[in-house]
């Protein structure tokens, strides 16, 4: 068990506990009668992992938990429940879970405590620290939200068991973003356990993730409401973002689409003259493969569909990092080095895209 | 025009500024292209004072806006008018369009910046300060909402003049009840003033109006998020929350409701022997008379109907003040001393509302 404390300021610390038989500490941390947001299918699979809930509001498995009607219908079950001031809630699922279990809490009464029980490892690297909570609507992704820190973090790694190797890769995709953003040393770290990683070896595992939160908390200590350094946590996901939605949300693993981004963020990189660590595009590019992680537009395409370049940039002039309709790029000089408010031009655009 | 600075800690001062003309001062708040969160009624009414909104939501007239329904049309407006993190939003209306408007201005990608216009005289001296925002479900009143601070609030008096004067009454019991909690002085104020308040004259309500401000805006600077102090401000609400449940909410005006749970707990604090200012009692209820508002639940039920006192009593149990089922009450020793967190039984409670 490895545990990593996240310090905001103006915020409680709060414990991130990364390993097998972290959600025995619930209770701990919930208290006796906490009140469970839950993935319906995780709930089949792990509900036993997550004994003291005494009542829950199960959502729908994955992105489509994401909408108005089930942030209502949670937000009527605490009510329903009696829920108080004083009361605790459980996100447990993936990180569409924790984005609409943590909305719902930070709503109820104007907020309530919540203790994240992320059970994929996309979420355990990403969605269970830095306090962002969502939903999506019609318009866009995570449109509607709010700024809401968990009390604590259960990251059990034996909910990783039943992860289907495509949501494995997906999170894998997170962890190359973090090692990016983070530094040479981590990228490397990340380098020496591709194999590990990739064959789902739990110590590997869970060393890395501690060292992807440890990243992020940091990032996000330094910038809460992502005025400035936290948008390098967005490096990849302009292009990322365009994809899932051309595909159709939920459509693509948002990891994968992630790896990709980070691929042409690289080549963006290089070709606007910004890339100082030349080696550095042809390492991702090894890392993303050993991972089995796709490294351009073309390969993602072989697997989701056609993927049109000029839809891909409409997508992207409606991102919500889109200033006065341009959208902006996180571009990677080198490894914990990145420019975090570039544009790129159409034809820039369309090259990288095609 | 008055000008009252409020400042909270970890967040930046805004102005709340009182008069005539207040929102003339629209552009330099909210820059070029607000997006209106606007009260129907009003923007019939008053529309041309919010001159420069470049595209609005309108939104039901008074309470019934909050309520699932126009929060999600009012963020799906935003989302259409192509509304970034750099927008502003004017909230413009009553207390219930401020708590919508915030809310959405606070969901919409995790928060825009928000300049309040109330006008009523309630949200003038009440809802316009403390960030608070909210909608109600089908379980209770405010059940869902968030702690967002607006930008600057501008309460342009001109509004006012088409109030209607049960409106105009609800504003002054929250008046009544700011004099209370605040201390001798801003009750004499009132007092003095009672006969040009009931007048409507707004030389006097100006000034009275900013004395509420700043009353409000040290008590909430002192506890933002209601752990301690700000629990003064809801004297008098445990039992208006009930009578407006039992009555259907909107049928009886929330300062109405207010003014008679002002007299109500003064009541409660004579029986439990908690009343130091033994002058007081006769003092609110002749005050309270001279602003045309009822001091007793007969009054209310003269006008409301039944509201029968069983009814009450299980309405406050599920009060969001509630703890474990016993609902709390702030009860008055003095003007500007209050014990925060008295109980009252059953039979007092009864004897009370019969």
């Amino acid at each position: 068990m490895i545990r990593v404390d996240v310090e905001l300021p103006g915020h409680a610390a709060y414990p991130v506990v990364i390993g097998a038989g972290a959600l025995d500490a619930l209770r701990a941390h919930a208290g006796e009668r906490p009140f469970g947001i839950v993935d319906e299918r995780v709930f089949e699979l792990h509900g036993a992992l997550a004994a003291p809930l005494f009542a829950l509001a199960a959502v729908p498995a994955g992105e489509a938990a994401k909408d108005w009607g089930t942030l209502e219908l949670a937000l009527a079950a605490m009510a329903q429940h009696g829920l108080d001031r004083g009361s605790s809630a459980l996100a447990f699922g993936g990180g569409a879970t924790l984005d609409v279990g943590g909305l719902a809490a930070s709503l109820y009464m104007r907020g309530i405590r919540v203790v994240y029980g992320p059970t994929t490892l996309l979420a355990m690297v990403d969605a269970s620290v830095g306090g962002k909570t969502a939903i999506n609507i019609a318009q866009g992704k995570n449109l509607v939200g709010t700024f809401h820190q968990p009390s604590a973090v259960l990251a059990d790694t034996r909910t990783l068991a039943t992860l289907p190797d495509e949501e494995w890769r997906s999170g894998l995709g997170e962890v190359v973003k973090a090692a990016l953003v983070e530094n040479e040393e981590l990228l490397a770290l990340v380098e020496r356990n591709a194999a590990a990683l990739a064959a789902r070896e739990l110590a590997a595992v869970e060393l890395v993730i501690a060292e992807c939160v440890r990243s992020k908390a940091r990032i996000v200590a330094s910038d809460e409401r992502e005025g400035g350094p936290r948008k390098a946590l967005n490096l990849g996901h302009t292009f990322a973002h365009a994809f899932e939605k051309v595909a159709g949300f939920g459509s693509i693993p948002h990891g994968v689409a992630v790896a990709c981004g980070l691929a042409l963020a690289l080549e963006a990189s290089e070709r606007a003259g910004l890339l100082q660590d030349r080696g550095l595009r042809a390492r991702i590019d090894a890392l993303l493969r050993a991972l089995q992680l796709p490294c351009s537009p073309g390969e993602l395409r072989m697997r989701h569909g056609a993927l049109p370049a000029a839809e891909l940039l409409a997508a992207m002039r409606h991102d919500k990092k889109a200033s006065a309709g341009r959208p902006t790029f996180v571009l990677p000089r080198a490894a914990g080095s990145l420019e975090l408010a570039a544009t790129l031009d159409d034809a820039t655009l369309l090259a990288l895209l095609a």
